[in-house]
């Protein structure tokens, strides 16, 4: 990467939602961006933190704390989920920054139920 | 952290340039942000890169990788500088939100000539 990369720009070269693409890696942490709509699945990653940067609409983040609670982010909210904590997250449509260790699936190590049909499980995909 | 932090709202509880606040963390890593004008110093990170993604205005990096060149970037640009990388900021007025390891300094491990009176050296202080 030795150019900028603008995130508006990189968010219009595709459409699919929930299937993050990586747009650089630092160390070994992928910056990865994604379109979101509709539910994605429970899930938990074990071993890593995830960060959720809002960048545009609204995201929300069903959290197992262990009562069961959902926080919701707009444009330019930050949040984490603590690594072992379920969650599920949902958009009424928007897109997020994500900070994760290179590797991170985003159906995390277990997902309870089937993985739904507009959520892709992956490692993040590279930009077009 | 359990509630979200809105980044323009922890931008403005603070004035000072080049002065990062810590708005959250994840695993060992920092997610930094800072309001940004004039000049920063020439520094080296060895062992680590520093990602940088600008929320308002501009911030320029200049890089010697090895020949000299600067980077633009304007709101909603990302960019990476590689480790070992010396680099110097800049910028006409702006604010950045920064992804490095809790610890990293914002001059590096080394520096050149003085610290500017406008450039706090600092590992990032925690947000008011």
């Amino acid at each position: 990467m030795d150019k900028p990369v603008n995130l508006t720009a990189a968010l219009a070269t595709f459409d699919e939602v929930y299937s993050p693409r990586i747009v650089t890696r630092m160390n070994d942490y992928d910056v990865r961006i994604a379109h979101t709509l509709g539910e994605h699945v429970w899930h938990v990653h074990s071993d890593t933190d995830e960060f959720f940067l809002v960048l545009d609409g609204q995201f929300d983040i069903a959290l197992r704390d262990p009562d069961e609670r959902t926080v919701i982010l707009q444009a330019g909210d930050v949040f984490v989920v603590p690594k072992g904590i379920e969650h599920k997250p949902s958009s009424p449509g928007g897109s997020i920054l994500m900070f994760e260790p290179s590797g991170t699936v985003t159906t995390g190590d277990r997902h309870e139920g089937d993985v739904p049909a507009n959520v892709d499980s992956t490692t993040g995909h590279e930009l077009g």
